[in-house]
């Protein structure tokens, strides 16, 4: 107890010394726990984090409502047939979600099918004429173009498309506010450089990429297009919240990830499992709605396509592995196999998650160098994976064609499961087939079933361990890159590599084997459970590999869970995005937000009608994003005319800066009426978060005036006794998704300060209290 | 304004008026809104509702977690060893849950199959020798008995255990106490109760049931056996508290429905989306641990079957319609017959709804006259159902066997597509197909596929127009039902009649329009979608139904919703349940929680240390079943001596019956110890609900004496400011799941009560509210 009075005594100086603690510490001695930036130590810190390339200052969303009167009188005014066109337009806007998704989906695996099959088409030629060093050109000058397209557009004109997005749009539905993710150049960039990075070859997918595409979409159309050239019409000023904003992205993500596997029910789960925060059965059902979509987009597009109608583009590139008319038997002593890849899974997954962990923190180091770095490691990166992806074959033995199969042996085209390479008639070179391909064929092949002799395990072992390599170096680069398919590469390797050496023990196919590695790698290192399954069962098609595939995600994601977070949560952590954890940590509940507030600054609060003087400096000189309201006077519910002070609200800065750009400034100090208010501002304007107080010039007669800030006030705030404790308190922050949590005191007198503080999202987060209670470490120790 | 204020002058008078006022009205004007239940019109009313056939006394659940000092103390000592143990623990408790689950369902589909299998042989084999009349006196007998045994057990014995259960749980995991429900009792005549009704042919399904059963092993299993034999294991006081019952009973109720269709995935779907009210990521994944568990339990239990060893059981009676193997083609225009399908799906399940509605309150009528009413209700139902199913075959024309099929044709066993019945050999009877044979084979005999000319239209229309009856008078009878199969049967009836109109139109098959006829129906009384479409992917094991799937359910949900509410919402507020919903009525953001508070009673608080008799009092005077406690003093923190009132937090009337049972009374007016109060209690007494002030005696001298409050007090309870909106507070109430929910005024001054008042479930319901606040209706239909 004494410990901690110490600890408590003065804020400031207290701080200092815990700085100066801080960086005595090896910053790389427990390099999981420390995000890339270096941040102030206190709890009022400004919060920053990597956004893209670029740090950026983060704030939070208001994803609660701000029931000031103002709103109430738009929400008291809309009519029934507003309502029915806001249910209209929210099931259209989802609708089109899912439509542009599909349609954009469709265009990438064209684009992707037909370069890259034109590409491989070439190269097989050279290779048939023994032309080697021509083909080897060919193939590497032409991924580098491909690469140097997706990679200079990332470098140049929207740093936030590289890498996936799944993180940030996580933390976006989480109520951190991502700067710049959803425009429309990191849109258009998104999908050139995902078309360019995938046909290069690359080891990435084109997943994540799609999930952010979809998010994107359903931004930009929330919004009435473009940040410039946005459709100002009526019914879409309903949408222009973060509420409804946020909604629209969980349906673009689903559709993403729906278009990406054509897994509609999949879609939908990965968002509720992995990206989303808050969830509603409403919502569970409009996302449905707009994954259907996407599923039925997809079928018409393939329908379309039919029998070479667009180029090289067949099957679309989505159903990897339809092993319907696979009857796969297997008995109660197959168990054994299948808890083997599981825990393989679960530690390989881990170990992939600290090694790319590695890899990503230097290549930060790379990046920040400049510009020319960024396309510079892109650029090596794609030419160690063209030179590995051409030469390796070389070293395979030619294997001989198995004529007891129906399949044509060997293949020269762009696909086909037995590539002759440079091997003679009658004979096909298996690791080309793995390497020399797109990575879709690439994993239906590595897939194939019913054949348990066309891979030799050392091609197999060339193949993991390339892919290992090159999935660890390929997903930091400045390129819209996905995670899914590096890991169902790996995964299927060992995988495969497992099935043949169980081959005498076991009659699960091969195939079989190299799909439960994929999946065991990806739970190991996603840890995703549910959805993963549904994905699987709708890539396979085929309900009887559900209970093994269940096995295996469970056992891979609790040995995973064992040894570190999951891939998602690290790269959050490691962007320092202050994403908000559904459980709160066990010493949270020896903490009572009190404590907390007593290491904050004081909270800087407005009267109901303030100075304009006092309001500006108030902005100017803190970055606080609400500031409570409270009125002074004599409590109208009990007879003695008792001194009294009044909580009214909290006003957000955003409304303040409007105020004072409008200048709806007072002469003499009164409240003023309903329709003053309502002449000056409507709904719509005070939804919009754009302006800055420097931009806003005042006069110093009008610093004199005095400004009504009831009307603006929202009267409903959460509040939190200061004697709740943090654990409680971070639940409540969470599941209302709140951006300001306010501190009352638990004492009724005189005198006392209706608010006592104010806690935010950065306020709660574990990482931020342990700095400044280093003793509660201890405790979470024990 | 005026008029508000006018309704708001004193809370009794206008009570009064306000019963008046609604007595005049027709109870039968609104049928939908009004439940069965005549409660008192005021918000402090006594909470009552429906469970079983009792009307029971309805109380909160605490899944708010009680932080006070004993808590703190329990948590802090928990070392690590105890943690590990607790997870484990829970683990082991879900893989239990599945794995009892999974058992449990096998038993009744092989007690079913057995019984009916043979009941059916026989009846066969009169007929075949034309013993019509024995047959039919045999049939009607063993389903007289069978219904009989059902019957008498649910009435004497176990009243809860009749119906599905389903809403029941569904307002547990909402938060509402719902008594007897999960008992050993109930666990075990809810099965031999549901071989019985569902063996005797009745129309209603083993799904419902199963879930509840589902859940009730989940309750014993947490609670370490049936409430008179519990085990005390050490381990086990971790799971006595309502969070963790909650979770259990969630994994009971995925792994029920998981048992009736083995629909893993669909199983947690179903919990997630119609059953649970709180969720997390967690939780996801144990619920899906248990039924993994069940699957691989059904696998197991069939291959122990194989091959007659168990009797009739055969496939188990599970998968219901595995059309993996046939191709599903259709085009573009195959959309209008599934949104033809969808629109009726829709408009028939909501007219289902209404119906049953009605009939369950004509039902409830005569239930309430007594045990020997209900038993005669369900024989009377059982042998209507066993008139029509024997007599009506005899309608229809022997039809002559299609010789191109390969499957035999006629049949005379147990099951079988074409039941030759009276018909003479090379004949079949299509409507005997139908009605004469479990319900399972009776779905499977409608959903066959490549059958086209198999049934006439006039004989489906009988078994259509026959199961609209049976379903709708079958229900509410005292026996455990199920709402699933009824429904499918009904909407596979109209599909496969639809697939005949439209057979020259379209070229799905006949057995697909009764699945999508099924699922439309499903989807429009139900209004389940995703859980569904999973539950129909696994069902059917092909997926490329699912995009015509999406599309029906759709459609059926979105015309049904336009109707009334989901049969499971209908069924909560008939019962009187107090079923919390997501989204708050528009008109509550107009309403103030200070308003609510007004209407109520004043709050009783108790000091810190208070006075026996005080306690004592409030006890036997209210029910309430939490008091604030509030310390008076100075304040600590600001110099000025000034008189202030602490809020201290919210002590549970159960810990205040514990108090006095154990006597843990002072001499004189002081603050305890820690030590003091750990002797005398532990965190695991204190978690049991069990106590009433009636059975407590305390003399007249301890009555003077006094009780320290503050070590059982929780100090962190939930606040809001009285100038909160209801709407909000709804939000709160229901996302972090609470008790009660204390009232804090906004204003600071001395004099003030820092408590002004306590809402509980019941104040926050909008039923509740409208009956004090009937002017906000007018603005609710505006």
């Amino acid at each position: 107890m004494s410990e901690e009075s110490s600890l408590l005594k003065g804020s400031t100086s207290m701080n200092d010394t815990m700085v100066e603690e801080v960086e005595e510490r090896d910053p790389e001695s427990n390099p999981l726990n420390e995000p890339l930036l270096k941040r102030n130590r206190t709890l009022s810190s400004n919060p920053l984090a990597l956004v893209g390339a670029k740090v950026s200052y983060i704030e939070s969303l208001d994803y609660e409502i701000n029931e000031n009167d103002l709103f109430k009188q738009d929400w008291r005014s809309r009519s029934r047939a507003q309502v029915l066109q806001y249910i209209f337009w929210k099931w259209s806007l989802a609708f089109l979600v899912g439509l542009l998704t599909g349609i954009i989906a469709t265009l990438i695996n064209l684009s992707v099918e037909n370069i890259a099959g034109y590409k491989l088409l070439a190269v097989v030629n050279f290779i048939q004429n023994e032309r080697y060093l021509t083909g080897f050109l060919y193939f590497t000058g032409a991924n580098f173009i491909l690469t140097f397209v997706a990679s200079i557009l990332c470098v140049c004109f929207a740093p936030t498309a590289a890498g996936p997005g799944i993180p940030e749009i996580k933390a976006y539905l989480n109520g951190v506010d991502t700067p710049n993710m959803y425009g429309a150049t990191t849109l258009f960039v998104k999908i050139i450089g995902s078309i360019g990075a995938v046909s290069a070859g690359l080891d990435l997918g084109k997943e994540g990429p799609l999930v952010h595409i979809g998010s994107c979409i359903a931004s930009i159309l929330g919004q009435g297009g473009p940040d410039n050239y946005r459709i100002k019409w009526r019914w879409l000023r309903y949408f222009n919240n973060d509420r409804d904003r946020r909604d629209l992205i969980t349906c673009g993500a689903s559709s993403g990830v729906c278009a990406a596997f054509r897994a509609p029910v999949g879609g939908v789960l990965f968002s509720l499992e992995e990206v989303a925060t808050w969830w509603r059965s409403a919502l569970l059902w409009r996302t449905f709605f707009s994954t259907a979509v996407v599923v039925v987009v997809l079928r018409a597009t393939i329908e379309l396509c039919h029998k070479g109608k667009c180029g090289l583009f067949g099957e679309g590139g989505l159903i990897m592995f339809d092993v319907s008319d696979v009857s796969v038997t297997y008995n109660v002593m197959d168990v054994i196999p299948v808890v083997i890849i599981g825990v393989l899974g679960g530690v390989l997954g881990s170990l992939y998650n600290y090694l790319l962990h590695k890899v990503l923190r230097l290549y930060n180091l790379i990046n920040q160098k400049g510009k020319i770095y960024k396309l510079l490691l892109s650029l090596s990166v794609a030419m160690v994976t063209s030179i590995c992806q051409y030469c390796l074959p070389f070293l395979a033995k030619c294997t001989p064609c198995d004529s007891s199969l129906s399949e044509v042996c060997p293949t020269n085209g762009r696909s086909g499961n037995f590539k002759q390479f440079n091997c003679p008639n009658g004979y096909y070179n298996d690791l080309a087939t793995l390497l020399l391909t797109t990575n879709d064929d690439a994993v239906r092949n590595i897939f194939s079933t019913n054949t348990p002799l066309e891979y030799q395990p050392s091609s197999i072992l060339i193949f993991f361990a390339l892919y290992c390599i090159l999935g660890l170096i390929t997903f930091g680069i400045a390129v819209p890159s996905g995670l899914f398919l590096p890991i169902i590469l790996m995964g299927s390797g060992y995988g495969r590599l497992l099935g043949i050496l169980m081959r005498s023990y076991t009659n699960i196919d091969q195939g079989l084997f190299a799909v439960l590695g994929a999946a065991s790698l990806m739970a190991g290192s996603m840890r995703m459970t549910v959805s993963l399954c549904v994905i699987f069962l709708e890539l396979t098609n085929n309900l009887l590999l559900l209970p093994i595939t269940m096995i295996v995600l469970l056992i891979a994601k609790t040995v995973g869970d064992s040894f570190n977070p999951s891939i998602y949560d690290i790269i959050l952590h490691l962007k320092g995005l202050p994403f908000m954890d559904a459980n709160p940590e066990p010493w949270m509940r020896n903490l009572t937000v009190g404590e907390l507030v007593d290491v904050k600054p004081a909270v800087i609060s407005f009267k109901g009608v303030e100075k304009v003087a006092n309001i500006v400096n108030a902005l100017k000189n803190t970055t606080h994003n609400g500031f409570p309201v409270m009125d002074c006077g004599v409590v109208p519910t009990i007879g003695v005319a008792s001194e009294a002070t009044e909580l009214h609200g909290i006003i957000l800065r955003a409304h303040l800066i409007q105020v004072l750009k409008k200048k709806w400034f007072l002469k003499e100090k009164r409240r003023t009426e309903d329709w003053e208010v309502r002449e000056k501002f409507t709904w719509v304007e005070l939804a919009e978060r754009e302006g800055n107080i420097e931009d806003v010039a005042v006069t110093k007669e009008e610093m004199e005036m005095f400004v009504d800030l009831h009307p603006l006030t929202n009267t409903t705030p959460f509040t939190v006794l200061e004697s709740m404790s943090v654990a409680k308190a971070l639940v409540l922050f969470r599941q209302v998704g709140l951006r300001h949590m306010l501190v009352v005191p638990k004492y009724q007198a005189s005198g006392v300060s209706p608010v006592i503080g104010i806690l935010t999202r950065q306020d709660l987060l574990a990482y931020n209290i342990l700095t400044v209670f280093p003793h509660l470490t201890k405790s979470k120790r024990k």
